[in-house]
This record gives C-alpha cells, structure tokens and sequence, in this order.
C-alpha cells in the first residue's frame, strides 16, 4: 500500500487550474466538494463508458481528441435512449509517466465538447495510476417521453438506421495505408477519429422509436443485440444501408459487392441510431433523416442480405468472422 | 488502435453471468442495455471515486474486499453529504493478466454490499486493461433535507466528528510489524482494511450540519479543507477527539503525547464525518452519537492544540509532514 505520491497530492492543483473552470454550474460546487448536488425534476437516464490508452486509443492521440471520444461515446448511448444529456462525471487515471502539462490538452477538449453539446462537468475523480491513461465518464440525461430499451422491439416493426454506416471503418483502412481520393480520405479519416453522437435525433427517438440502440460494434453486431434482446429477428437488406459517397464509390471499386457490404455493416464505431418503429412511423422517421433498412419479424438473429439473398446470419456473425473493428 | 481482444469480446459473458444478478431493479434493465433508467423524485447527490491497483490496494488483496471498499469510499461521501445511497455504475478496468474466474470474488464483494446498504448496480462498463485493475464507481443518492458543502461553515460553529479517530492508521502500523495486543490487532487492521462508512448518520447531517465531509485523508487536513472552503480556521482540541479503547492503550505507550496525537489525527482513512454546526444542535449532535472537538472561528487553517498549546498549525500541516497515510 503506496503512501500517496506526488501525482495525487497534486491533484487538488490539477483540478483547480484545468479542471474547475469546466464547472459552470452550482450543481458541481467547483469540483471543491466532495459531491455533486443535481436538482432535477423528472427520470434520469444514466450511461458509463471508459475508453483506455493501448485499447481504444493509441499513446499519440491527441489528448483533446481523447477527451472528446469519451464524452461521446456517452453522448451516443443517451440520444440513441431519447434523452437529453445534462452533465457527467470524470474519472481519470493519469500515468505517473506522463508530462502533467498534458492534461490542458485533454480539458481543452472536454471544454469543447462540453460548449458543443450543452453539458456540463459535475465532479469526478484524478488518480494516479502505474497503467495506461484511462477515462471513465459516467453521463446523465433528462429522460424524453419514452426510453426505448434494446427489449422493445416486437415483430411487425421497421428497422431504421440514422446517418451512414461503414465510414469510420474505412476511415481506419485509410489510416492503414488503403489508398482513397484525398478529400474522400480525409472525411472517412475524420470520422473514425471523432464520433458524431446524434443529439440532434435524440427527441425523434423518444417520439418514434420501439428498441433503439447506437451502432458502436457495427450494424449487423448490433443488430443482433435488439434481435436477442427482444426475442425475434431482424431482417436487414444490404441494398438499403445508407452509404456516403465515400463509400459508395469504395464499393464500386471493390470486386465482391456482398462482402463489402457485410464488411461496412460490421466494421462499428458509426455512432448511429439504429432502431424499431411500427409502420405508422414512417413518415415521422423519414422525415427525422432515417433511412428504413429491414424489418423486425418472429425467428432470431440477424438475416442480411442482397437482391433477397443471405450474406449473413445469426446475431453478430459476420462481426466476428470479419473483425468487429476497434471500439 | 487494437482490435477488440478476447477479454473484450467476452465481456457480454462476464456481465451475464456475474454483474447481471446483482441488477435487481428494472432501472438497470438486466445490465442487457446500454443505460439505465432512474426515476427519482427530488435532488440527487453524486459522487465518484476510483481505486488502483498498487496505489490505492495491493495485487493480492482479497477482490471481494477490494470492491467493497470500492462501493463504501463512495458510501462515505454520500453519508457525509447527508444523502441516502441509491445506486451505482462501476466502470471495470480488468487486466489481461488476471484470471477470469477472480471476478466472481469481485461480484461477491458488491453482492454482499449492495445488500448491507442497500443499493443496486444500475450499469456501468467492462473493459480490457494492459494495466492495473481499476474500479470506478459512480454513486447517485437521494438529497438530504439539505446537502452541506465544505464551504458551510461559519465563525461561532462548533466542530464534531463521528466515531473514533486514528484506528486505520494503526491498523496499518500492526501489518506493518508494530506490536499490537491480539484482539486490539485485529480490530485495527480490520478498521484498516475495510471502511465503515457512517450511513446511519446521514439523516443527522442533513438535519444538523453546517459544513461537512468525511474524514478520509486525516482530521487535521479534511479540517482544512473545510477551513479552507469556508475562509475561516477551525481549532481542535487533542485532548478533545475521540479514540477506540486500541488506540487509547497505543497513546498510552508513547513517549510524546502531542506526537503520537498528532499522527493519530492525520493517519487517515478514517471514514467517519467531520462537521460544523451552530452551538444550538449540540445537544442533537451528542445523542447521534458525535464528538464535540473544537470550534470555527475568523482565521484561516487548522489549529490543532494539547493542553491549550499548538501542536500543529496550518490546512494540512502535520499531515504532510507525518505522512498522510494511504488513501
């Protein structure tokens, strides 16, 4: 048992100079308390992520881009529940071997994001650490109208994805070395870098959606978690999965169609909506910028295929057999 | 950026069938979603802390204690707040290197009490570390009639504590090799090992406080962050602060008094609360059970006195300079 070492008897002046000025609610008493008071009226929804260095970022990353993946990832699960986030705590583990200094960089990114969604730091923990760099961030959200649980699908229903899948796995083959035009690169780059959480969907959710859950693992994988969840199948046709240009023109290069399309619907970290909805949904969805994908009927797992034909079958099969991709 | 390990891939089992029964309410929806859903009425109280492997325990630590303390430093926090324990998300850090199986003693240890004190695991997440083990948790409780803050305190406020002082540091003098009479040797490292956090006082906080907080880091430097927050300086008398019948036959063999008294009242890890209350609650706080150990007054820092003599002066002081004892 370690006498606490110079890391952590800093670390009141670590949060007073990087930390304290991201507190700009009461509720956080300027970080110098020993907890948060939240007054809030009606239900809380709640999500933890933790993203460490060496797993799911790498020791070069840019620390503000760290920062900003963390609360994201958060970000990403309140929306796809249909609720509104309203402020997190941090935990970090900082590396004994890493420059104190860089911690501005990482509270430069939680302040951006923080002015970018509308969210605010309630307290958290800083601990010294002999590991990698790690951060856990435990988000809050005022609950809209319904929280659609991953359960809530039921046989019947359409199946609906936000936004475009498979960029942010080709942003990764990119980074490998895979050869795109250059402004093509550079958007699929930015997209695997950054999640885009889908704030702007969350109130949409909470109207529409039966199950919803956001596309992290990749399309199918996930998929398969609302199929198991609720107890039936997902049907889910390649043809309808919206691509960006980007990727439309990847797959026009590529030699097998239906092993592209199942490579950009398992490589994840798309920070989509994916979700349930009864047929009389349609229009609101359309409307909302979802595209219909498939169907929801009695069986299990997920059937994916093309011109009618499977490519895939079983919850996350192709996930697995392909690379579920970083999360 | 690796792909997801097989420690990751396998943390949808890990869950299943070792976190998934310790979710007993609907709001955590089985652990199977990807947030929780927390109705509650009126203001909630939320805090974090983390422990480390190798700074905060040791690798060989028994993990059912290990994530018992885990739950109970937040515990703590909670009860020195005035608020009552609701639930928690726990963000699991779990090295490659450890067997699998050990989570189960883990899960024991979070089983055992969420049933003492009465709260649920309501999410949370596992991920795969090439580091040390980690727990963060995240605890949300039900507002007192009113939440005192560290910066509470007012000139005139007598100064009172929970319980006994100075236990865990000599718990942690007996592991390591001061001699100790057998039954007082057990009862200090068992106080050592394990906090008790002082639940059964949180109603009397909120009712009677000024400031308050628990005492984790030591009397003498939590005193000064309470002297701190609040622009004033709070005198204890030695004399005055409570100790086990242990540590009142450990004193009794030292050499210098104010010493030893001095390393009592900074050893940390004491677990109990630390307040401030108007002269008028005396006669409450003393049936609740705390100790009346000095008074806030204009100044700054700690004033900790023997016999009307300083021993120690200044936020923190002695506890520096004695060494402030794991946390």
């Amino acid at each position: 048992m370690a006498s606490p070492d110079k890391s952590e008897r800093d670390e009141f002046a670590i949060i007073a100079r990087h930390f304290a000025p991201l507190a700009g609610t009461p509720a956080a008493r300027g970080l110098l308390d020993d907890a948060a008071l939240i007054e809030h009226a009606g239900a809380i929804v709640a999500t933890t992520d933790a993203i460490v260095e060496g797993v799911h970022f790498l020791a070069d990353d840019p620390l503000d881009a760290v920062a900003r993946k963390a609360l994201r990832v958060n970000l990403s699960d309140l929306a796809a529940k249909g609720a509104r986030p309203l402020g997190y705590l941090l935990t970090l583990c900082w590396p004994a071997a890493r420059r104190a200094d860089e911690i501005a960089a990482l509270a430069q990114g939680l302040a951006a994001d923080q002015a970018e969604y509308a969210i605010t730091l309630w307290g958290g923990d800083t601990v010294a650490t002999p590991g990698p760099l790690m951060l856990s961030v435990t988000m809050l959200g005022a609950a809209g109208a319904r929280t659609p649980a991953r359960s809530d699908a039921r046989a019947g229903d359409e199946v609906w994805v936000s936004g475009t899948i498979g960029d942010a796995g080709l942003g990764l083959r990119a980074l490998r070395g895979e050869e795109f035009a250059p402004a093509e690169r550079e958007a699929l780059i930015q997209r695997y870098r950054l999640p885009r959480p889908r704030t702007d969907l969350a109130a949409a959710v909470a109207a529409h959606a039966a199950a919803a859950m956001d596309v992290s693992d990749g399309l199918i994988a996930d998929a398969g978690k609302i199929a198991a969840a609720s107890g039936l199948a997902l049907a889910i046709e390649a043809e309808r999965v919206p691509l960006s240009p980007a990727a439309q023109a990847w797959l026009a290069r590529q030699a097998d169609r239906g092993l592209a399309l199942a490579f950009l619907a398992s490589c994840g970290d798309d920070y989509e909506i994916l979700l349930t909805a009864p047929p009389g949904k349609a229009a609101a969805l359309a409307a909302a910028g979802f595209t219909r994908i498939g169907a929801a009927r009695a069986g299990q797992g997920v059937v994916f295929t093309l011109a009618g034909a499977a490519l895939a079958a079983g919850p996350g099969g192709y996930a697995h057999a392909l690379g579920a991709g970083p999360r």
